[in-house]
């Protein structure tokens, strides 16, 4: 029996969604909730594999097991073992064997949250990046623009990235203003690593002029990451949805 | 010279706004830091005395001293003095010597704010009230009707609370919904103690359907506390804005 979960969690406290020898995980804290209901060993596969303090708002996995179950039942029992930790399982549904949720994902759409405002955070702290410096948005989805489509990412690609290919394609990408809350909504297929928060360092950089809207298209160009802004910082990053 | 200062904190941590002997509050937190700044005894009057675990997104005060500063700095100096704790002045000027935040203040606006799904919550834990229940948000707004305008609100407030008359006036009051989010807006020159966290328990109610709306009427002829439903906690409601 195979089943597909939708979770939300708050990054701060995981080393990330991968499992680790030393450190606490998602998927480890999933994997022993569901194990403590099922009483087998339970493998989760997720949709995406966070970095340490990312959030999500809808990550989605699946896992196996043996045993049939009243869904509502089910999603009840492991967010009981779940807790006290910031993950909670948000559905939970039998779906097909077949279904794969990490190679099944035909879009994963990412938002990345930024204060503007000079003041310090309160309430949004570790929830999203403060910039202090009034941020142009107009230049910023100017800049964003020429992301847009398939490119060689390897300018917003971290050193360490271990894909194969630095080709990826971004079917949507642009900024919007509540307040003084910025917003970077993004959606591809998939992502190198670390590839949206270098991309928001970068537009960061446009929208406070240091850079103009047309410099990204060179960054992109030039395919070297020392040309691009710095990496944004993990707890403004939310994984927002995954569509199959 | 007299100042007139916006702040924004997370309740969580605070024994509410006013000072305690045993406790922490805002008005301690911000007194010291701004008496650090300004090497005077300062006294903060705020607009509003929020409740232990109350947040504000907007409360206003002021404060004396006999020296004069360039705004930004003074505000700057302040807020770097309150860290660690979670809260920030969004906003500092100097203010004409006859204006008091609490006297003169027109209108009081409060949020409250409850995530409505079965899910336990992880990045609202603390910051909005969890209500597993479908809530019919139009059957509240109906019962929500009753409450309008200048009423005798014995019903709905505290039995500890001191004011001297039980009427007040609410001059707005109604429920939205963003997907899981169910968001209370309400508007008054002033609120009885626990007035808010009151009706909200007594909404929800109707929004169970364990009350009908036109109970709420019958609820606040009655002039009996006992009647109304529990007083929704702290962490769920945001002191949203003052006007002059």
């Amino acid at each position: 029996m195979r089943y597909k979960i939708v979770i939300e969690y708050l990054g701060t406290h995981f080393q990330g969604w991968q499992r680790q020898l030393n450190a606490l995980s998602v998927q480890q804290v999933l994997e022993e909730a569901i194990s403590a209901v099922t009483r087998q060993r339970v493998s989760v596969h997720g949709a995406g594999r966070t970095d340490a303090g990312v959030h999500a708002l809808h990550q989605v996995a699946h896992f196996d097991t043996d045993l049939i179950y009243d869904t509502a039942k089910l999603q009840y029992s492991i967010n009981y073992f779940i807790r006290p930790h910031a993950i909670t399982i948000l559905d939970l549904r039998q779906c097909s064997p077949n279904f794969h949720a990490r190679i099944d994902a035909k879009t994963r759409r990412y938002l990345y949250r930024i204060i503007n405002r000079i003041a310090p955070l309160t309430i949004e702290l570790g929830r999203a990046w403060s910039c202090r410096k009034l941020l142009d948005l107009e230049l910023m989805n100017r800049g964003a623009s020429y992301l847009l489509g398939h490119h060689d990412f390897t300018s917003f690609r971290a050193t360490q990235c271990q894909a194969i290919s630095p080709y990826r394609t971004i079917d949507c990408l642009y900024l919007t203003r509540v307040n003084d809350e910025v917003q970077l909504h993004i959606t591809a297929r998939s992502f190198l690593h670390h590839m949206v928060r270098n991309i928001v360092g970068t537009l960061v950089l446009v929208g406070r002029k240091q850079l103009l809207p047309e410099a990204i298209g060179e960054i992109l160009t030039a395919r070297d990451r020392n040309k691009a802004g710095v990496t944004a910082p993990a707890y403004g990053l939310y994984l927002a949805n995954i569509e199959y």
